[in-house]
């Protein structure tokens, strides 16, 4: 969890820009003996890549993966594995007039703060395309946890929720939303279709859930699960909220509408209720870990917005390149890799400690 | 942000049980030179301190912090800093009758699943006590910043939220629930007395506020400034949901109403608005950064609640002991803490990077 | 392995001066349900313990260790197991001519120029009495490799080396060396008495030998055992040397002099040698983990050295106070406890790996 | 310092196998700002590159490195730098034969009983080919460092050690064995070129000398600065030894022959001599830091050696493939690389705490 790298006994370090010739993702620590070619990773990569519907940005990206290192005769060898995405569609160009220029919303102002100067070409380092390598590495996490099952959808466009009792987990993959509930993808279509049109931009809110994971993850003090979830999803791009069972509406629960009774079960407690979202005191319970992530709209908007140049004079900034109306949306593969990349690392640092 | 401890450079560890000898923190990486004696981190310990109004727990503890090493004629010295708080009122006879059950909606479950034992006393690890030595940590944290104003405050009991208009920052130590706004304080006094009497609990939303960070601080990609802050305030007991700036609320913005414009300002650009609270790709932007945080209601409460034994039993769970109605009240000081430790690990870490 | 704490996944901090009120160590991560209470870790202070023969320093310390957390019911918890240990015999009265001046071969110039000031009682934290931290923790580390044993003694004292011949590992505690050999102990006597009456002091080499470790542990390419061996001993105060099996004479050797023939065993190889010290690529091989310490002489003498002051000046520095005329001997269960808490770790990391 | 990380705020990953497609680093946390491009990167690789003499392998490798991210425009940008270095001449089939059969002295067996299975190609992930990342990596950190020398030479081989008193540093880069002395040069030819006939190695001793680290940095007490060299050599591959300032040495000396006095200097103490290597306490006194490093003969040789297969028959190894008859010759740029990276760690780590 230091610069660009995240985990503790299964960790992986992220590196490459938005413009640059390639992205990539090591892992290392991952356990040997797991099969693994490139065809188990792209997968996940085909469902955040860009440019498969209207409403995601029209950047048009292979992101084919390959594989470096770290395997031998299909299987993991328990060394780096080394993960090589090459860019494709950088049109560099498309960036020069903003190389003077701070977006609003993005990061350009607080790198040129920090570093002094920034790589302007589409945000850099700081691009959500940087989570391609993220879920590169996620696919290698899911080899730790074959236990573990993980689902990810969105719950919440524009502040356009979806209807619980409507839940079909089906769903999710039959819209270009991850919507698990059909009208409100009808819904949507239109709705990020007008924002995509008016070149405005919505939030969204992305739920995760992990079930089979069994209870004795995470651990005291610093190394919670929820505090790891949290740093996890916090870090993508365009997040401000993370929210672990009822969230915040825990907060305006009582004690007595919060609890989750227990009865008896065969190996352990059956629970009655899941407000805490599957984790108690940092550590999982055994029921489905629940998180809920905020996505900001998009900052790149066609409408004018008040800005500075690097020289400190006053301007306005439109975007028009090629942008995503809702980052939410493919957001959504990238808050299940990192789901899968902390439930990796604390299955291994479990037992390292309890065997 | 291993096990117990938290932090890169200025780092942290803590110790202790609810109900053992003592519990403690060490820090460690903290900058030489620095003033630093018991009377500066005390009135810190007395602000979360239980016992002080009828809104808090009854325990009774003097939480009186002693230095036993890292400190010498009066400064820091660069070696690490041991505190040690003594625990006072521990009466581990109160438990003796949930040694045999899991209370739900605490971690006695979760801890036994993990570790095949724990320490029923109170919690043991997992109480809220632990706070306290977070709290002392963060008193040396403070004087790392000493450039930063941290305010944390209750925005939010019950569902029962302040009036913005009415904020008054003054307000805040006047009453006994860190509550900006006077006429929401005088609705929560008969609240949480209700709640407290009828053996019930509520949950809060804590809001924390640090002026003058400068911009510039955390780092891409997996120490990013609010990945830091939530995992920082998604450990504390209780908490379930994390949020900077506008958070879940920016989820439902359009674009261009959730954009922070720039205008010239004097070494840096003023803004007009902070939604992005001020955190934009993980770095600072210099505006204040504005974090909430929810905490759930305490889980301790008169009502009757299902629940087995560890024997797998089913049993009932009423809690008569000595437990605040609202933990989110005592928590508003750890938020306070948990902001400037992961400030001034920040710091430190730009200063390592940037010079 | 920052700042203060060492370890990955069983790790410790420790803190502490030499004259301040107390030192100790948090073992974090320990593994849940070994019996320990203060008597384990006891004698193994007592063996490092001053004043016990005239051939170590005078001051005396009492050493008893208290166990502040992390165990209940006679077992260790998971959680951080914090070790606590006074001090009694401070003396700082014996150190105030030194507060102004630089001792030769002492931290005290690097500690100064460093924090721009320095704890000048005894050396602060630069002094050999932090080892009495690692020792308690070392002793913990143990429980969780009970399947191996360490042994560690003395091989060399002033240049004057044990007779490999004479080797009797039951020798070892029947002198106040910790030599496995009576003859050379008869000499040490002889060798060291004249050191300590001529106020001069003599270099050691300590000689540390794990037997039971399993093939397997360590990890390439950063986390090699042998790397975090040479770490683990070259941070030991006076240790200026470090070699794994033939070390130094490897460099001596031709390739096949240097070889380890294998024949086939049981369920292993057997090894028809152990020139590698039982550690192959960072990995440990099955056969004995060996490591060879060097400790410097003692730097306080009463011979007067050229030195200067705080402001400055030219002074003289001659050390009457109470000193180790050879430090190597009580250095020698610190190496011990060295070897013991990186194994630890390396098991536990093992097996966060590979299961 | 963890699996194939190394470093605390200035850390980079390696990553790679012998007969991969090929290897590499990410540095991460490096400063901004630095003027960086591949001919900066290049003459330490092709000083370590084999190939190059009869006096190592014949294995031809360009070596060529490129920089996939972290540079924008001629600079570092402050985010992570990715290097890599492609395998050109793999030659898979040389080593067919010993799929099966554990060579002695390699880590073969052991990474096979870690791991359960290994990528024998070549000795995969255990080969010294991945110490072409750490020198690229070291290019990198010697930008952070620009007020230090780093040299690095050959004092001995096989025994033979240099005159010290013909030292030349001059000469180091003028013969094939960066030997300071041309007579002792001179010598090794024959010495080496008859081990490479003989179908035999020999082990060296290698030195390392940085001067201009300034008095401070390195960090008690589990980072001192020799602890961290000590872990950084002792990782290099074939490296069963090091030494800081006298080492092995100082503890055949008594405390009045191994003191380095001080007398007043201009704004810090000249050191009369320089027993400690420019180390005490863990932390750097202002003198050069000078540790050696001793490399074991090669283990592949023609001899034929006794050995075992995986199925646990008794086999002999003859290597008759392309080998460094004397290891140390090439590790030598490997050790003043280590050394680079572990200052500019500290030199980063110093500022974070110290300003």
């Amino acid at each position: 969890m230091s610069w660009n790298s995240f985990g503790r006994v299964f960790r992986f370090t992220t590196w490459g820009e938005s413009h640059g010739p390639a992205l990539g993702a090591v892992v290392d620590g991952c356990p040997p003996g797991l099969a693994l070619d490139e065809s188990i990773i792209q997968p996940f990569l085909d469902a955040r890549r860009p440019g498969q519907t209207k409403f995601t940005t029209q950047r048009q990206e292979a992101d084919q993966v390959r594989i470096l290192s770290g395997v031998f005769e299909g299987n993991t060898t328990g060394t780096p594995i080394s993960l090589l995405i090459e860019n494709t569609d950088q049109r560099s160009k498309d960036y020069s007039e903003i190389a003077d220029t701070y977006r609003p919303g993005h990061a350009d102002w607080a790198y040129d703060a920090k570093y002094g100067s920034r790589d302007y070409r589409g945000g850099g380092r700081s691009s959500a395309r940087e989570t391609a390598a993220r879920v590169a590495a996620g696919a290698v996490a899911r080899l730790v946890i074959p236990e573990i099952a993980i689902t990810a959808y969105v719950v919440e466009i524009g502040g356009d929720a979806i209807d619980r009792a409507a839940f079909d987990a089906e769903e999710i993959t039959r819209n270009p939303f991850w919507c698990p509930d059909a009208a409100a993808a009808a819904r949507w279509e239109r709705l990020v279709d007008g924002a995509r049109l008016a070149g405005s931009s919505l939030g969204a809110v992305v739920e995760c859930v992990a079930t089979g994971v069994p209870a004795g993850w995470g651990a005291p003090i610093y190394a919670k699960l929820d505090a790891d979830l949290a740093a996890a999803m916090m870090g993508i791009n365009a997040v401000k909220g993370v929210e672990i069972g009822d969230g915040f509406g825990a907060a305006r629960l009582r004690g007595e509408d919060n609890a989750d009774p227990m009865r008896p079960g065969d190996n352990a407690p059956d629970f009655l209720a899941n407000h805490a979202g599957g984790i108690a005191g940092g550590i999982s319970t055994g029921q489905p870990v629940v998180c809920r992530v905020a996505f900001k709209p998009t900052s790149s908007i066609l409408a004018p917005v008040e800005s500075v140049t690097r020289s400190g004079e006053a301007t306005e900034v439109r975007t028009r390149g090629r942008h995503d109306p809702c980052v939410g949306i493919r957001g959504t593969p990238v808050v299940a890799a990192m789901m899968a990349l902390v439930l990796a690392d604390h299955k291994m640092l479990h037992r390292a400690q309890c065997g």
